[in-house]
């Protein structure tokens, strides 16, 4: 191994956006390393399938798989809560996306902390120099954890809180992306969004109705580009539009 | 259950630090919640045994047991890794502990920033308004994390991670106190030190000699206090001095 190797570590949900993201990092770094969490979300099996798909097509160098079980016992959040319902979207609300309290019920409490937090012990043990991670900051995404403010005070925790030789830079290359420009840049860079996997709900058919499945055809529909994966249903507006 | 109910996490190891930190939270804290995460250290199962002691003395209200598995794959810490030597404490040495690049071998990458990923996770679902973890500032220690500039830090992401109506105070109660200062506020308050493990080698009896039990005895020895727990074999200088 060449010392000037440059590392990464890239947190692959097996989404369309931690896709984009490892197609943009591998532009830049020759080794990533790819993280994937099970935290008992509904569609634990199936992300888990695409996140290992798509590692095999971008030749990840290792992969982590992580259960997060505290996050299942945990709760407080209809992907890892039965008993909280996985709610349908409904564009006709200017405040869009369904909201508990104003963040969507899909928000997995802190989520994105503790798998920022694993990555960044990975990345110290392994040398890797950044952490890629596909967060949004759309306005309808309304997750607290996918902020650009959360990301820059998150990277002063990893300076204070490693070695002091230790250098690692959180890098979130969609985060200012709208979704349709995600899907756009996944077709420039031929990233294989036809194995990505975003329903909330189903693990064999996406359902087309959550919040995830809603997103993620607009954004196809506005792109102009036909979605690669197959639905059980789809919303109206879309075919209204 | 009363609305105005103060509710806390204490991330609870099983060692002094954070038993006599249980017991401060204790004086101010109606429920408390305790957090203990299992990383693959070589005394996993005897530090377990010591924050279920811990916890049934001061009648938690909850316990959560993560088994962080992720951090023994990554390894990286002589706690964690077994290629690793435990190192022998030399406390003739200026800069005292075995240190690898400054660090000492068993610093275990990042573990604070996953633990209190967790119980920020956690402290949200159940409403609880401050997390208790028994870092200890002490140069002897040297662990990056455990410096009071990285709590702070982290504290700030909470505050931007969180939703809006969540407020989690960490709160490191011993951050700033010696050793030998733990000891006594632990024999003030009652803390059940005899019930705590510190021996990072052993799960039977305690080493005596490792970093950690050197730390302690030598803690209980500037105290005046006879140590209630057993040692395999107590280190020359502790007789000397």
């Amino acid at each position: 191994m060449k010392n000037n190797t440059k590392k990464a570590i890239i947190a692959l949900s097996g989404g369309m956006d931690s896709c984009v993201s490892t197609a943009i990092a591998k532009l830049e770094y020759d080794e990533l390393y790819a993280f994937h969490a099970n935290y008992g979300q509904r569609t634990l099996k199936r992300e888990l399938q695409a996140f290992n798909d798509i590692a095999d097509y971008f030749d990840i160098k290792e992969k982590l798989i992580v259960n997060f079980t505290h996050l299942t016992q945990i709760g407080g959040s209809s992907l890892t809560d039965k008993n909280i319902e996985v709610s349908k979207a409904d564009f006709s609300n200017k405040r869009s996306l369904s909201r508990l309290g104003g963040i969507p019920s899909s928000y997995v409490p802190f989520r994105n902390a503790n798998i920022l937090s694993a990555c960044v012990s990975w990345a110290e043990v392994v040398n890797a120099e950044a952490i890629f991670i596909g967060a949004v900051h759309e306005d309808s995404s309304g997750y607290p954890d996918c902020r650009p403010e959360f990301y820059k005070a998150f990277e002063k925790v990893i300076d204070i809180g490693t070695k002091p030789s230790t250098k690692i830079k959180i890098i979130t290359p969609v985060i200012y992306l709208s979704k349709d420009e995600i899907v756009k840049k996944g077709i420039e860079l031929d990233a294989p969004l036809h194995l990505t996997w975003s329903c909330y709900k189903n693990e064999d058919v996406a359902c087309g109705v959550c919040d995830s499945c809603a997103l993620r055809l607009r954004a196809f529909q506005k792109a102009g580009i036909e979605d690669p994966i197959e639905y059980k249903e789809k919303p109206d507006y879309l075919l209204q539009e």
